[in-house]
């Protein structure tokens, strides 16, 4: 039998995979979650059939969500992670000796436990003693919260589902509070190729454009989502991605990247005349 | 009824499009050539079953291949194009109006005539009048060509069938005699992210550093080839890439593009670690 597992990146088009085996599959209280083996990306597990991780190309997302706000602000010590429940982003900021904290608020404590369970590449290091796990919602959580984080990461699902709250004005203004005055917020930034994700991508820049300072994007390649253009929105107080990068600070933690490099930072910003021209057009009509 | 195009990246991989309709299909001297309208992409055309050229991101791999080392050495006026029987590559060269002379060469002629009927986007400017057609091998046409181009362009397929012979050493070898000593060669340099791709991108990059003085790569983000993630070759007697870069030159011409700008031109150099590592992995042993 072969079975094959196919993400829609629209109506009319998407990626098939070969899978060898469905490993577990469950319906949590928020979404449905599988675990599948396949023979080019080994395990990945998919939220409401969306893949979200995969063993082979991970990397790319994690170091690039991680890296590029350590390098424009090596001190950041205290960090939130929203999302991101198999655990890759927070493997990513435990290499960094100095963070002291890492809030991480996951909506599904499921995701969690079963990628403990079953994702150990990215889940290594949920239990790392700088952690501390709030399984609640991230809108929720981020209220009332003042001038308390160096660093934001959004590490959501698209903006429909349990995520969706994610890609909120409010939502956005609160991050703004509860950053300090160096503060960075990194997103999920969708992506500008295909009209469902360049749409999310537009309104997203709309709302921090309205709220942050300094409000860029930068982009990677990541094969496995939708069209391999794929982004990540900078938000921040006063910090700028390129103008404040401490390339020769960030290469003294010696950290060994496989995606992720200093040259690589910059040209990460260096986005296609396109995506400049749909950032700038984004405007309070792309909000509703 | 549905008709679905899937294209294989790998035994176990693939991007799947809705079709509307097949509008023709021939089997030429040299390949299996079909042209076919989807919802997605536009009309598209493929070769031997792999997706060549689509109407929605033909401009990313045209603008690329064409306006970094046009960037590089803005006085190019003698270009050499191999393949690219579509017209794009063409398309973007004819925009500069002081490039005097255009060789076009391109195996299969049925290629070129069948653009010129179904794609009219790519091959508007096949009959510039700069432009002279040699139906014929490349391999073949080079041999013999001393110091003449000041830009050599492999617009080519993946190497196996008609193009095969264009990632060869002879071959190589032979573009660098045609070249004079401000020339560039560019050429489709396929992958590092799937193997059967990545292997092919080492060998390439191996057989071009034995022969070029300078050898670089640079990457685009190209939706519809495997992994999205594709890279050009840019080798030369002595420009180098960036060091060389005349951005306030090239910006006085005045040519708008979607994809290519100056930033950006830096940035496609700055490649991942894992790609910079294979591409230094990349020896004698690939050639084979």
């Amino acid at each position: 039998m072969e079975l094959w597992f196919t993400e829609k990146y629209s109506q009319n088009c998407g990626l098939t995979i070969n899978v060898k085996n469905e490993i577990y599959s469950e319906r949590t209280k928020y979404q449905d979650i599988a675990f599948f083996d396949s023979y080019d990306f080994g395990r990945f597990f998919t939220l409401d059939g969306y893949m979200m991780v995969n063993e082979k190309d991970e990397f790319i997302y994690h170091e690039m969500i991680t890296h590029v706000p350590l390098a424009v602000n090596p001190q950041i010590k205290k960090v939130l992670v929203i999302g991101g429940g198999d655990g890759g982003t927070i493997r990513e900021l435990s290499r960094y000796e100095h963070i002291e904290l890492i809030h991480h608020v996951e909506i599904d404590e499921r995701v969690v436990e079963l990628c403990k369970q079953y994702l150990p590449q990215t889940a290594c290091k949920l239990d790392d003693e700088r952690v501390e796990a709030f399984y609640t919602d991230g809108v929720e959580f981020v209220k009332g919260k003042e001038n308390f984080y160096d660093l934001i990461l959004v590490d959501s699902t698209d903006p429909i589902g349990p995520g969706e709250g994610l890609f909120t004005k409010e939502f956005y203004r609160n991050c703004y509070k509860a950053l300090n005055e160096n503060g960075i917020l990194v997103n999920q930034h969708e992506s500008p190729y295909f009209p469902t994700n360049a749409k999310e991508m537009k309104k997203a820049h709309a709302k921090l454009k309205g709220i942050f300072e300094i409000c860029k994007v930068y982009q990677f390649h990541m094969p496995t989502y939708a069209s391999g253009h794929w982004l990540f929105g900078f938000a921040s107080k006063k910090l700028d991605p390129i103008k404040d990068h401490k390339k020769d600070e960030w290469e003294k933690f010696n950290i060994e990247t496989k995606y992720y490099n200093s040259l690589l930072h910059e040209g990460a910003f260096a986005l296609p005349n396109y995506v400049i021209d749909l950032l700038e057009e984004a405007s309070e009509e792309d909000m509703k």
